[in-house]
Order: C-alpha cells, then structure tokens, then sequence
C-alpha cells in the first residue's frame, strides 16, 4: 500500500487503526492545527525546541492541501482521528474536520519517532515495546522549554531500553535525522531528568530494562501537544495519539547526511 | 610551533618530553615497528580490530622515512623515546633507533585519541584527566581481539568520564574519525565488558567519576602494544606510552564525514 493509497482509505472512513507498522519506508507526521492568531507564537516554540518540534512542513493559513507533505492531501480527513481541545481540554475527538475547519487555521506537521525508529530496527537494532506491541513510554521531564508566548513547559521525553553497544550505534543512526527528534537528550540515570520512577511512564506503556541495558531517552512529539494543552488556547487540534499522518515523504530523504 | 620544527628538535634531543598538549591541530600516531616475517599477520590484526588498531600509515620493509606521516621524515630517531622489545618482554629504552634499524623493519602508524580529545575539548567538552594534567585511565577488558597469526589477546579501552549530554555529543563527535578509534565501545556499567573494578586501571592514571556522569570507554591504541608483547616476537619496537609521533597529518583532515 502507498501512502496516498492508506491516505485515502482513511479519507473514506475504510481506515481507523493506529497507522504504527504501516508504509515503514514514509514518515508519518504529529498534527498540530491552531488559529493564526497563535501560529507565529507556536511556529516560534518549535524553533526553539526543534529536538522536540522538528517541522515537516507548515501550511498557510486555511491551506488543508500542504503538497509538502504528500500529493492529493486533504488534512482535514487523511489523519484516522483528531482531538479537538477547547480551552485547553479535551472536547471531542472526530474522523473529519470539514464541519470545523475555518480560513484561519494553520497546519503544522511535526516528525515523528517512527521514521527513526524504522532506521533502527533496519541496523539490527531491537526494540523492545515493538516487540511486544506496545506504545513507547513516555514521561515529562525537569528539562524546561524555551517559551515563546502562551507555549512553555517541560520537555516530554520517549525511551527506549538498548545494550551500550546499540545505544552508541542509534546515537549515530539518529543524529542523521533531525528532523525526525535527531540523537538523544539523555541516557542512563533517569532521576537525572527528573524522572521519578521509570516504571511509570506518564503516556505510553513501562516496558523492562535489562541488567544489561541503559534507557536510552529521545525529545518526543507529545511535548508541543502539552504544550499546547498547557496553553489554554480557545481552540486546538491535534492528531490521536498513534494515529498519525502518514506522507510521501521518504525516511532515507530526511537524512541530514 | 610546526610539527616539522617539533620532529627536528626531537630528532636533535632538544625535545624529550611526553607530546601531550604539542601540535593540537595535528594527529599524533601510535607506532609499532616490526620486523617484515611479522608484518603481515600484523597488519591483518589491524584490518580485524580497526577501533583499536585504526593503521594511519605502513611503511615499506626497510622505509623509515615514510611520507604520508610528513615532510622529511625520519622514523628512526623523529620520536621522543622508543620500548625495544625482545621476546615479549621490554629488553630497553632508546631515543634513537639507528644502531637497531635492519631493512627488514617495517613500521606501522596507529591513530591516537589525542585527536578526538582536541575535537571534544574543541566542542566545549572537559574532559577531566587533561584538566588535573593526568593520563587517562586505561582497562584491560573481556572483548576479545580477533586474532591474526601471533596476535590475539583482549581489547585495551581508554575511559573518559562524562554527563550523558556531553556523552552523546562526544559520540557524535568521535564517530566523524574512525581513523582515530573512533566512536566509543562501551558506556555505563563497567563490569558489562569486565572490569572489575573502575578506580584501579591497569595503565594510566585513576579519575573521578561524579554521580551524574558516566564511564565512556574508546578502544585503546595500547591494545595492539599489549598484543606485540603477547606474541613474544623475538623483536619488536613501539613508542613509549605518552611519547608519540606528531605527524603532519592535520586532525580535521581524517574527518570522515
């Protein structure tokens, strides 16, 4: 199946999975959708936390087709399943957007850790909650945000446990891909990022680390949709969790080099 | 002062001291001489262990003055103090190699990680053995060395103690020059690749490491030393540890990428 092909599938509702292990050689994209009232603050908060923000591309405002990002796109319809928050909660969550979309709404596709996550387990690398099909845990962290506007917080991070030899080797896998969250923030003791308790992720599933291994933490998409969240803005819209966007655009063409 | 002017001082005896800290742009070589019967199994060594054994350049049988090292070369007398080696077992030690030199000999030049060090200082890295003016602490370790003829034994690893911010950025870094070991082998639990205990290395100097830093461990030029000795040939010839040879070859040079 082609993205286009899986992209429309959900537009016609045949579609509704969490899109993990589906078009593995495209990146699929975190949604982000604001007014243009809060676009320029937000476009802001992600370059100044491009580990946690990479931007795929961003549309113009009321541009539901950003060719950026795949051909006969229609974000309004193409991701399997948005949350609409509303003043900063959760309000409702939708298969389509054509009932809310408005001229002034501006488009923000954010790389994911899938893309990468592909290029690791195509070196041999394996990870554990693929394994066993689960989410990737995820915590908040004590690394603060650089604020632009109503956007601030705390940096959420997603970790995966690796052997140091494999934890050196993704090192290197990710840093060619930034745009996907690029290398690491940390690894090792996770107290040391103000992470209390490894066995209780915040979002996502725990899954075990081995005698032999370290957690290995990467930025995480979920950190502008706290940020987001946090800001309280009258109207915002993401994609659900797992449920992402997938695009035309090739993993092995994000590499830096 | 040039590499060129350095060589001609020690060639001269003006300069005796280890070469720490001279010529930072430039890379400084581990050597190992050989007589030509060992040669080749020697070199197959290296091509199986290149993170320890990273060759900058071979000589012909017989060719001291081998100029991809650099200008007016004189690898019998241009290193400030050589290990004569007979048997396996250190016999003496010499500023110049000239009674010594047969047309047999051929010398082998091994990258050293004084050239990643001025790349992590460079990059805003302390690293803490160069700040107390020590040598860096060195292990014996369980990986074992691939073997090629007389040459086997285990890998030797250097230890740099880091926050695991600088830790990843010292991977990235270090990754870029394969030709000087490289990225690291190793990070976290030092007892994972067999070292017993952390504050007792076999060779160089014990340092600190604070709770929110981690052991990060490189392949180590003095595994191939440890290798010759191993081999008990009935000749052999190295630099003495810390007394290198500076080279013409500029560090940024032998950036891979």
């Amino acid at each position: 199946m082609t993205p286009l092909q899986l992209r429309q599938q959900v537009r016609s509702g045949e579609f509704r999975l969490p899109t993990a292990g589906y078009c593995g050689a495209y990146a699929q994209a975190n949604l982000v959708i604001l007014p243009q009232a809060h676009a320029d603050a937000f476009l802001l908060f992600c370059q100044r936390n491009q580990r946690a923000c990479p931007l795929l591309a961003v549309g113009e405002p009321g541009q539901w087709n950003v060719s950026a990002l795949g051909a006969d796109m229609d974000l309004r319809s193409d991701t399997p399943g948005y949350n609409i928050y509303r003043d900063g909660e959760l309000a409702a969550q939708t298969h389509a957007l054509h009932d809310l979309w408005r001229d002034d709404l501006v488009v923000f596709a954010i790389g994911c850790s899938f893309s990468f996550e592909q290029m690791l387990i195509d070196a041999g690398i394996k990870l554990r909650h693929i394994e066993q099909r689960r989410n990737v845990a995820m915590y908040r962290t004590n690394i603060r945000n650089r604020s632009a506007g109503p956007f601030g917080g705390e940096m959420v991070v997603s970790m995966r446990p690796m052997k140091a030899a494999d934890a050196i080797r993704a090192i290197q896998i990710t840093s060619r891909f930034p745009a996907v969250h690029g290398a690491p923030v940390h690894l090792g003791d996770p107290s040391l990022i103000g992470i209390a308790d490894i066995n209780r992720p915040e979002y996502g599933d725990a899954v075990e680390i081995m005698p032999d291994e370290i957690p290995v933490f990467w930025a995480c998409g979920v950190t502008p949709q706290e940020a987001i969240r946090h800001a309280r803005l009258p109207l915002a819209i993401t994609h659900q969790p797992g449920y992402m966007l997938v695009t035309d655009i090739l993993n092995s063409s994000l590499a830096a080099f």
